[in-house]
């Protein structure tokens, strides 16, 4: 069977396409071979899209200082479509990278209103899946921007590197505070720098990202910085439908790393999208659309045996593998997973109020 | 001699005409009886409008906790001219005012390009003298806005309440980082009722400053907080003219409170702009004209004893005193203050020291 496996929605392809061939990003295949030990996102093309990451892979294979930058917007908890980025950085912290995290507090609060006391309150949690997905909270830097002067300081020295018509070049018209947001998202991005003198810096984004990107690499070098590398990934889709965005409007199609796991399991039982024939008789003879079928879609995310994937893309393919068998591969396997993540979450609860008392906020 | 003494310029009449009439500024005149021991800005009109300022006067008559809160973007030295608003804050500091004092060096980076390294090059010869002019840095509460992370935090806080159109009508269209450096002002003058609960707090700014207070009293009733009062008062203009400002360009219009006292002398004796007649026959006859003498205005500002003033406004309008034994008044009058406030300056050394010390900034 010559049929190439292509995992993944398609409705966005052209969007990716932009990117490689308008704004210069480059294709992840490529270096794909110089990556050691690489994820099953980045086998798989899920990330799909990197600038720059030459010099990340350089810095890894010569044990040079480089640093893994990401962050989030406090304004929920974590869910399994965000443990994919977590497990990315996770991945270039144990290949010497020093992870660098911004809780962006300052963007939940101008962008959707949330009142500093209460992003707080998911901090804490999004703290638990980042210490039990991996990341060493004893060694990162991890921050809330509302807490961390100097990305509130630099996001004014860098507004002196834009002007207003690139400001809504880049995002469009926006209340100020947006763009204040923005810059203090360069600032957050180029911290490592800051603190540490030019070193590679890599920023794992959603593709949706890359205007941050690109304004961050233009303001760097005009500071004699080294621009930030980057890498693109596509986004988990609602269980609801492969081309639906997870949406916190939309519980059923979400699941969320401290959600009890029988509830996860039962969620997918449900509600997740199927791409099987409407009677189990048209399913044997027809076969199934693996393309649009969520569980599958989720499986290329969660299930690391590329043999096994293969099989089940096979076999739903043929008609072997009914829809409801599909579904309950994923339901089985995304609730080992929570259970376990969730043991390890409790056992990180100490870790993590020792993190909390150590940065002195509250939360 | 029913003459009433008119001791400014009148350029400004107008501007000064709409504040009341269109901005709801309210006359200092009506409040003056009520204010206890009168400054002479005060008594002769230099500060001429206010806002709210009864919740001061109260707050100065009941001992009720108030605020006094100014600032200056240390882009430079200190002029006699600055010297009238450190009075003005000395003033209510020594009528039980809290003193709040922002350093503004973000602003002086986004509006004048300043690094914020060279800032503090200033800002050390700044605190002379604020100290030397009778702030008591023991009380005071001082900071560097690029070293507090409250107004810059609240600045993103108050960027909820304005749109991008309130901004351009209020300041123009201008470069993300000047709005940026607007809302760190609110949160500036908000830094009292932030830090100590609501109280009453009073603004002393030039005319031309009242957006800023239009803004910050809008987003002050937004947050529960209480209004800032504000006094306004007129400039004291080049040594070169009273229709000109003093400006870095013209360095021959400023004195600065740390130039030799004899030079101070020499450039009033060179520069200032006289209201005499051509020669001294036709000056004897004609007399001079005080209302665009800058020494006699400037004497205004200086001279303390009102039966002084009067006497000199009244023999030079006659023709009794000279353009240049004017000056030689007002020459005399500024090289013995210079001479007293310069040793009050070095023995002030050991406090900025100690108080720059205290703050953990370098400067």
């Amino acid at each position: 069977m010559k049929n190439v496996i292509n995992p993944f929605g398609t409705s966005t392809i052209k969007d990716y396409e932009k990117l490689f061939k308008e704004f210069g990003v480059s294709r992840f295949s490529k270096i794909l071979p110089k990556m050691p030990d690489p994820l099953v996102t980045m086998r798989r093309g899920i990330i799909f899209g990197h600038r720059d990451l030459e010099i990340i892979v350089d810095a890894m294979n010569s044990k040079k200082k480089f640093a893994v930058m990401s962050g989030i917007k406090p304004t929920n908890y974590l869910h399994i479509g965000s443990k994919m980025i977590v497990d990315e950085i996770v991945y270039f912290q144990n290949h010497g990278g020093l992870v660098y995290y911004s809780i962006a507090d300052l963007e939940a609060l101008v962008d959707n209103g949330l009142p500093l006391d209460e992003s707080r309150k998911f901090t804490y949690d999004n703290l638990l899946d980042l210490a039990a997905l991996g990341i060493d909270l004893k060694k990162a830097r991890i921050y809330l921007q509302s807490e961390e002067i100097k990305v509130q300081r630099y996001a004014y020295v860098y507004s002196r590197n834009v002007t207003n018509n690139m400001l809504r070049a880049i995002y469009g018209e926006h209340p100020v505070g947006i763009y204040m947001a923005a810059l203090t998202q360069v600032a957050d991005i180029l911290l490592p720098q800051i603190e540490h003198g030019k070193m590679p810096v890599v920023v794992p984004v959603g593709f949706d990202q890359d205007p941050h990107i690109r304004l961050t690499r233009d303001i760097a070098k005009k500071h004699g910085l080294i621009p930030p590398a980057s890498t693109y990934h596509k986004f988990m889709c609602s269980l609801t439908g492969v081309d639906k965005k997870m949406s916190k409007r939309e519980p059923q199609g979400i699941i969320y790393l401290n959600e009890p796991p029988e509830v996860a399991r039962k969620k997918i039982m449900k509600y997740a999208f199927s791409g099987g024939q409407p009677t189990v008789e048209e399913h044997r003879k027809k076969g199934g659309n693996p393309d649009i079928d969520v569980s599958y879609q989720y499986l290329t995310f969660l299930e690391e045996n590329d043999k096994k994937l293969r099989q089940i893309y096979e076999d739903y393919k043929s008609g072997k593998l009914l829809s409801g068998e599909l579904k309950q591969i994923l339901a089985l396997k995304i609730e080992a997973f929570l259970r376990k993540h969730q043991e390890k979450r409790e056992k990180m609860r100490k870790v993590v109020d020792k993190f909390i008392a150590s940065q002195g906020f509250s939360a």
